[in-house]
């Protein structure tokens, strides 16, 4: 019997780092598979995105289409586009031992806690308003309308995090990188998959 | 107002290696004290073991006088000799913010659930019956007779494996001590801990 791998969300408000986090807890070296789930997106591919890879692109009629055939764990429409995550496709990477982590944001995250009540939840947040804003001007990549938006977005996101059972502050990204990282092998190590994981030798030191 | 610190229970059988990993622990550097709980025992010094440092050294009148006062957190009799944990002492060093480690067997650590529901409880299991025998073999320490006796003890305290929330397998022993370090550095990720620990910062973030 293998151990199912655990299933983890992520949020953040924009320019918390969450995207980095991600990408470097993924580049570690790790004795378990951990994948991040793909999502399907109505909203144009970035330069560099690829389809499957980073989103499954599809038209706002594709994505209307699965919701009516109840194929997502959640969806939520941001800043006018669709946004939606496949729960059998999640189910799947789990049952085969891999970790699977959700990049989404509270509400995202409402859902899913509703439907699979044993995930973890953490909260990546800035270290302070000016930090956020500085690192959503040097992206470089927004206008200032843009930013002031995701700087709201950002209050309201953050007036959420007591709803998650982790908060992981990225002021010094090794740091918060070690935290991630405590978080999700610390799963492997409670009794419920250790039990699984160490069945013969636990069942050899109890017998006679 | 300070962070609180956390209880854990490290239970093992004996020849497991407990002592050697909470050693490591204490030694590693850490953004918060860390300190094992000093029991009360009755039984002789070993060479080298200091009154007050690895135990309260103290004569079965005094420790039956302890029991009457209620001074104990748990107390049990063990191979003869009694064993006790002050409860006031620990509380103290919590509430100070330090981590305290209470290195007590399975029927200690059901006392202590009981009376403080939140403490984090930590088996720590050799790998196999062999590997045991042998570092208890190794240890040069105890007879044939006393070696039979801990590892029918070791049964028996294995036996009790899923009461405990985490399990630590100490097979290698830096892979145990990381996942040990892995256990104690979570529980300070926890949003109820977070939440107190960057109370300013979260009040800055949803500000207006």
């Amino acid at each position: 019997m293998s151990v199912p791998g655990n299933l983890f969300i992520l949020s953040a408000p924009s320019g918390a780092g969450k995207s980095s986090l991600i990408k470097a807890l993924l580049a570690q070296k790790s004795d378990r598979a951990m994948q991040v789930s793909v999502s399907h997106t109505t909203r144009d591919a970035r330069p560099g995105e690829v389809d499957g890879e980073h989103y499954h692109f599809v038209s706002v009629d594709e994505f209307k289409a699965l919701i009516d055939d109840n194929a997502f764990y959640e969806w939520a429409e941001v800043f006018g586009n669709y946004y939606g995550t496949s729960e059998a496709a999640i189910d799947a990477q789990i049952q085969q031992g891999s970790d699977v982590f959700l990049d989404i944001d509270w509400q995202g995250a409402q859902q899913v806690r509703l439907r699979h009540p044993q995930v973890t939840t953490i909260f990546i947040s800035p270290p302070s308003k000016e930090e956020l804003l500085s690192r959503l001007q040097s992206r470089g990549q927004d206008s200032d309308e843009v930013i002031a938006e995701r700087m709201a977005q950002a209050k309201s996101e953050s007036s959420h995090f007591q709803e998650f059972d982790y908060i992981v502050v990225n002021d010094d990204f090794e740091t918060a990188l070690a935290d991630l990282t405590t978080i999700v092998n610390n799963q492997r190590l409670k009794r419920s998959q250790q039990a699984i994981k160490h069945q013969q030798m636990f069942a050899q030191l109890l017998e006679d």
